[in-house]
C-alpha cells in the first residue's frame, strides 16, 4: 500500500511485516476513525483542524516504521531477544495504529461527561481483545498472542519496555506524529520539530542494565532536536490545546451530554439518543457494539435533534453550539485561580446567572486545565555521549533545565456571553 | 476578526468593508459549510483532504480582500465608477465567501443522483434571496440591492465585469484557493503555485473599451505565474480530482442515493430519510429549509441506515461504502472509450454482471470524466505588455499554447470487485 | 558524516560503499567547488542564488543514494551481473558527487569567453585520470579502474546503462539536485516537484533486451511526478536560466574575458591576470594546476583589476559589472529574431553604437538561447503498466506529448544602458 | 523594483518612501555586500550557508516596511509628532538596509583579529557619514540631516526609541530576518517562527509616557509568537552559531590574521596583502577606502597567498583552512570551564603542543563563547492586555521567565587534530 500523506510524504506499508497495517485498515473498527476528528472541536476555533483520528493512526504507524529502521540500526549490540525481530516489529506496528482505537467522539467529551463512562483507553484495549471485532480477528490470525500483546504495548506493558515507551511514553510515535499533524492543520508553526533528525538521534543507551535497554538521546547531535520537540508540545498546549475558544466548546458539549443524561434519567424524552447514551442514562454498561456505534457524526446530530427538547437549558445549549455561538471566558489568575478562590468566584458567578434568569449549573462553569510539559515521567529521558555516563535530560539541556516539572495551568470561568458584563462587575474584575 | 488558516497563515477581516464578512461568518448558512467536506469522498483515497467548504469559502473571502489590494494599486487610470469603491469591494467579499453556499454533501452526489434536484448554483441563488435566511438578512441589512449583486457576481454578472470574472471565471477566487487547499491536505505538490506573484502580475489591459476593463497578464513579469496557476489545475485533475477510488466511491454513492428514490417511491420502507430525499421521492420541490439541513453527516447516517434496508442492492451498497470495500474500475481506451465502444463494453459488463446474480444497475456502470484544463472560457485571458497591444495567453505561452483546446477525459467501467476478472475475461483485455 | 542540507534535510553517509563519498570530499579538487557558485552571476538577479557547486554535488551524491535503494528494491528479477552490487553503487555515488569536478567559475563563462579553452567536462575528465590529483588518489586506491569508470558514469558510458543515465540523462541525479537547489535558493517556486514519489515510480522496463535493462515510469503511480519533474525544468529556463538581466551579466563577463585575451595577445599589460589566462592569450594549453586555481573570487579579482585597464572598452565594462550596472536586453520576435534578421538588427544596433563612440563589439551584441526542454533524447523516456507493452513518454502524457521536440528560444539585442533608445528608434521597434 | 526573495517570497519597493532603498542598492557600498557571507565561514559545517550580507540587508528591509505597515495601523492614537510619518518611515528603512554596512569579512574575524581595528559598527557610521561615499550621497540628496539620523538609528538612538528599537534592540528587523534567513539557507528548521503574526502581535504600551511610546506585545494574542522568535534564536546559537566546527575555523582565522600582521610588523613578507592590513601592520588607522576593498574573497586569495608564506605556522595554518583540515574542539565542563582552570587546561595543552613541535600559540588556543538568549536589555520587552498595566514579558511568559537572564557558554580547547590524543591524556579528560 502506498498513500499521499499530507506530513510525511509519501506513505508505504509493503514490506512483509508491514502486511499488519494493511489488514488492520480494511476494519470498521479502524475506519470508524475517519468519522472521529483528531481535535474534536478545536475547528470551531482553528478552521483548518478538521484532520482525523483516521489520518493520524496512520501517521503514527508509519512514525513506527520509520523507528523500527533506526532501531535496527542500532540495536546490534544487544543481545538477540533485545533486537526488533520482524514479530516484535509486527506487534509495535500494529499498537501504533491502533494506540486511540477506542477513542469516543469529540475529543474526550463523550468519557468526560457520561456518568460511568470507560475511559478510551479501556475501550480500545476492549475492542482488541474482544473476539467479535474484526481488529481482533485479524490480530489472531496472525498469532493468537498479539492481541494482548497490543494491549499490552498501548498500556505501555511489554518485554522490550523501549519498544512500549515508542507506543507510550515522553517520546512516542503518538506525539511525533500529532504534533506535527496538528501544526500542520491548524496552521500554527509552532509544533514543527525535525523527526528525522530526532530519530537519528536515538541511541541505547550503553549503561542500561541487560534486562532492560531504553532508547536515549545522542548528546552530540541531538539535543536542540528533543529540544525542540519539547518545547513544540508546550507551544501546541498554549496555542492549540487550551485555547479559549475551544475550551469553551468543549464545556458547553460536556455540559449538553451531562444534562441530556439527566433529562433521561429523569424520565423526559429526546429524540435521536444513541444507545450509548441511553445505557449510561439506564446505570447499564455500554455495549461495545453500542460503543463504536458512536462518532462526531452521531454526536452532532443528536445535539442538533435536542435542540427541540423541551429543557430548556439543554436546548438553548444545543442551539448554541450549532450556530458557534460560543461562550465567553474569563481568565482567573492569583487568588482567584486556587482552589479557594475558585469557590468563590463561581459562586458570585452562578448568583449573578441565577438573577438573570439563566440557569447557574448549564450557563456558567469552571474550566481548569493543567499540564506539565516536560519532565512529568518517572524514567527521565537520558542523553548519552561519546565518554562519560548517560545523564538525564533535564540536566544536560539549557532550556529544558528550567522547564522540568513545572505545570502550566489555566483556569477560566466559562458563561454565556450575556453574563460577562454582569459577572466582570459582580467580582470587580 | 484574525484567524490562522494552514494556507494563507494569518487572515484577518478587519477593515470596516470587511466586516460583512465577520457578519456572515456568523450565520447558520454558513455555518453549514463546517459540515460538508470540500472533496467530498476523496479523503477515502486522501486520507488528509477532509477539509470543509467552510475552510476553502474563508480562503476565497481572503484571496478576494488580497485582490482588492492589487485591484486598488492598479486602478488608478481608470474612471471614477470603474474603480473599486468600498461599495463594490464589500460585494466582492461578500460573493467570494457566498459563491458555493448552496453546495450539497458529498460534492456534487445530491444533484446528480437525486432526479430533479436543482444544481447547487441555484441552490446558492435561494439562499442569498429568500429573506427568510439570515444570510439574507445580513446582506439587506447593508443594502437592500446587495443579495440581487452579490447573487450576480456568483452568476459573473455584475457591472464591473472584472469583479464577475475574479468570482468565477478561468482566474478566479475560487481556484485560487482550492488548489492550494486541495494541494495541502492531500500532500499533493503538484497544486502549488505562487499566488502572490500572480495578483502582482495583474494589470488591467489598456486597450479595453471604457465600459469594460479587463484584467490582464503582465507579460514582463506574470507568464510563469500564470503557467504554474493552469498547470497545478491539470495536475489535481490527473492525480486527485479524477482519481480512479474517489470516482468509483462518488459512483456507488450516486447509486446508492438513487436507489433509495427509487425504492421510496416504489412504496419501500427507509430508515432516516432526510426531508429533501423525501421530497425528491415523492416528485415535489425540495423546501429549502430541507435542503440547508443536508449536509455529510446526515447522508452518510442515511447510507448507515440502509444498510439494513430490504433492497438487497441498496443494502449491499451501502454496506460497502461504509467499509470502503470500494469498487473496481477499469480504464477505457481507444475503440473502447468511444460512444459505441462504451456501450458494448457495458453491454457485456452487465450480462457477466446479471450472469454472477449482481444487479446489473447497481454493481456495474460507465464513469465518464472529461475536463478542458486551459482554454474552455469565450474570452481568454489576455498578456500586456510595456509596448504593442494585448495577445491572448494562449499565443503568447510556449507551454499553454500546445494545450489550449486540449480535452483531458477518463472512461472508466466502474464494478465490484467480484466482477473483475470476468469482466476482464469476457471484454479480452 | 551527516549533515544538514537545506534542500534534503538530514544527509549522511555512512554505509561501507557511501565512504568514497566522504573520502572525496576532503580533495581540494572538490573544497575547490566551495568557491563556485552553482548558478553564476544569477544572484544578480535572484539574490539568493547564491549556492555553491559544492553543496549541488553533495546533493547530488544523496540523490545518488536514494536512488540505489529504489533500484535494489526493484532489481531482484534482474541477473547478477545487471543488479547494483557494491562496486558499481560506490562508481555511482563517485560519479554523482563528481559530475560537475571541472567547471570553471562563473558557469560556463571561462570556457565560452577563452579561445581554445576546453569544456568543463574535459576538464572533469582529466582531474579524475591525471594521477596528480587527489581525486584520482582516492579513486584509485580502492581500485584501479575505478577512475575510468567514473569517467565513463560521467559521459553516459557504462556497463549498466541505466546507471549512466541516471549520471547523465534526460532523468538524472543532476537535474534531480538543482532543480529542487535552485528554486530554494532563489525562492522561485516553480521548480519544485516530488522527489521521493518520482524516485518510487521508476521500474525497470520488463521488455527490455537482457543486455541492457533501461528505467522506466510507473504508468499507473508516476506520471504526474514525471510531468511535474520535467514542467519544472521548463519554468525553471523560462524564469530563471534564461532571466534578461543574468544573460545580460553573462553576456558582459563573456565579453570582458575575451577582451582582456585580446588586450594580453596584442601585448597590453593587465593586472592580477590568472595564470590560465594567461596561457590561453598565448595559444598554450592550459596547465591542469593553473585551471583548478581558477574560482569565482580569482575571476572577480581579476574583473576588479582590469578596472584600471588601458584599453577603455575593458575597464568600461569591468566597472560596470562590478557595480552591477547591467546592460539592457531588447528582445527580439517575428522575423528579427530569424537568422537574417538578427544580421539585420544587430548590424543597425553597431552603426548606432559607432556613431555614439561606443566601441560596437563590446557594447552591443546578440544573445540567443535556446533549449528543448523536453524530447531531446535519442531513447525516449519509457513508461510501462501491469499489463502490455512500455510505452513513451510523450505518446502517454496529456502534457508532455505536447510539449515533446519544442524549442523554447530567446533572441536578444544586448546594449549598454546609453544605446537603448537611440537603437529602438533606429530599429523602429 | 520587485524581487523575489527566497525567505520573504514577493518583495517589492514601489512606493515614494521605498525609493531610498531603490537608490541606495545601486551604490558600491551596498553591492560590496554581495561579496561577504553572512555567516563568514559557516558553510564549512553547513554546506547550504552561503548566502551574503547582501540579501539580508535586503530582507531586513523588507521586514521594516512591513514593521511600518503595522505601526501606521496602530499609530493612530499617538500625537502627530510620534506616528510614522513618510521621512520617519524613509530613515527607518534606509538605516534597515544599511544597519551592516560597515560589516567586513569573514563575520567579525577582521575586527576581532587586527589589533586596533575598529569595530564593524564603527565602519558603518563613517560609511554613512563619509561625504565621498556613493551611500552618502545618495541619502544627503534627500535630506542634508538624513546620514546623521540614519546612523542614529542604527546605534539605537532617534526622537522616536520605538523606530530605534526596531532598527537595534531585542525584537529588531536585524534579528527578524537572519533567524529565517539563516535557518533557510543551513536547513536548521529550529530557526523558524511565525514572522506575520509576530508584527501583527504589536501594540503600543497605553501607559508609555508621552514623550517615547514603546512597542509592546499584545498578550492575548501574540505570546507564542514572541516566544518562538526568542527560543528560535536560541536554538540558532546551540545549533549553528556557536558550531564547534565553525568555532574552530573562525579561531583558524583569526590566528592567521594576528600572525601575519605580526609577521609584517617583524619585516617580514608577505604576498597579496590588502592594504587595511598593512595599515594595521604599520600601526596606521585604516583609510576608509581601503577598508571597503576588503571582502571575502580578498581575504581568501591573501590566505591563499600566505600558504607559500616563510613563517611555518602561519603557511601551516592557511593550507589547513583552505583545505578545510579543521581543529578539533575539547569542551571544557565544570572547574575546568572556571577562568582560573582554563588557564591550568591552556597550559597543559600549550605544554604538550611545544614539546611535539608545534607552536604553542597558533595550533592550540582556547574559544569561549556566551550569550545571553533573553532578558539582556536595560528596557525589557513588555506586554499588554485588554485591562490592567503592562507587564514585563518575563513576568508574563511561562517559558522565557525560566530563560530570562540565564547565560548559555560554551569552553572549548581548540587544537590541531595531532594534538588531540595527547592533550586528553595529558589532562586526564
Amino acid at each position: 500500500m502506498i498513500l499521499r500523506d499530507p506530513v510525511h510524504g509519501l506513505v508505504a506499508f509493503e514490506g512483509d511485516e508491514e502486511q499488519i497495517v494493511v489488514s488492520l485498515l480494511g476494519t470498521p473498527e479502524v475506519q470508524r476513525l475517519r468519522r472521529v476528528r483528531q481535535l474534536g472541536v478545536t475547528s470551531l476555533a482553528f478552521p483548518g483542524a478538521e484532520h482525523s483520528r483516521f489520518a493520524h493512526a496512520l501517521g503514527a504507524a508509519f512514525v513506527m516504521k520509520q523507528l523500527l529502521v533506526r532501531l535496527r540500526a542500532i540495536h546490534g549490540p544487544l543481545p538477540d531477544h533485545q533486537r526488533v525481530s520482524e514479530e516484535r516489529a509486527r506487534e509495535a506496528l500494529a499498537a501504533a495504529l491502533l494506540h486511540d482505537l477506542g477513542h469516543g467522539p469529540l475529543s474526550h467529551l463523550f468519557e468526560e461527561a457520561i456518568p460511568g463512562a470507560p475511559a478510551h483507553e479501556t475501550w480500545t484495549e476492549r475492542v482488541v481483545l474482544d473476539p467479535s471485532t474484526a481488529v481482533n480477528r485479524v490480530l489472531s490470525s496472525v498469532d493468537p498472542g498479539l492481541p494482548a500483546r497490543v494491549v499490552g504495548l498501548v498500556h505501555g506493558r511489554h518485554p522490550l519496555p523501549y519498544l512500549a515507551r515508542a507506543v507510550s511514553g515522553e517520546l512516542d510515535v503518538d506525539r511525533c506524529d500529532y504534533l506535527l499533524r496538528d501544526a500542520h492543520a491548524t496552521g500554527v508553526r509552532y509544533g514543527l520539530y525535525d523527526l528525522d533528525w530526532l530519530l537519528r538521534s536515538l541511541r541505547f543507551a550503553p549503561d542500561a542494565g541487560a534486562s532492560a535497554p531504553a532508547l536515549a538521546i545522542d548528546g552530540a547531535k541531538g539535543l536542540p532536536a528533543i529540544e525542540a520537540f519539547i518545547t513544540a508540545r508546550l507551544f501546541m498546549f498554549q496555542q492549540v490545546y487550551l485555547h479559549k475558544a475551544t475550551r469553551a466548546a468543549e464545556w458547553m458539549i460536556r455540559t449538553v451530554l451531562a444534562r441530556a443524561v439527566e433529562v433521561l434519567r429523569a424520565g423526559g424524552r429526546l429524540d435521536d439518543v444513541p444507545p450509548a447514551v441511553w445505557s449510561a442514562a439506564r446505570g447499564e454498561p455500554i455495549a461495545l457494539g453500542d460503543y463504536l456505534e458512536l462518532d462526531d457524526g452521531v454526536l452532532w446530530n443528536a445535539m442538533h435533534a435536542w435542540e427541540r427538547a423541551g429543557d430548556p437549558s439543554l436546548s438553548d445549549l444545543a442551539q448554541r453550539i450549532r450556530a458557534r455561538a460560543l461562550f465567553k471566558t474569563l481568565e482567573l489568575f492569583g487568588e482567584q485561580a486556587t482552589a479557594d478562590g475558585r469557590e468563590r468566584v463561581i459562586a458570585v458567578a452562578r448568583d449573578v446567572a441565577r438573577s438573570r434568569g439563566f440557569d447557574p449549573r448549564t450557563h456558567v462553569g469552571l474550566d481548569v486545565a493543567s499540564v506539565e510539559p516536560f519532565g512529568g515521567e518517572a524514567a527521565p529521558l537520558m542523553v548519552v555521549y561519546a565518554k562519560g555516563p548517560a545523564r538525564p535530560l533535564h540536566e544536560v539541556s539549557f532550556l529544558l533545565g528550567r522547564l522540568a516539572g513545572q505545570v502550566l495551568s489555566r483556569v477560566r470561568l466559562v458563561l454565556a456571553p450575556e453574563l460577562r458584563d454582569p459577572v466582570i462587575h459582580a467580582l470587580g474584575l
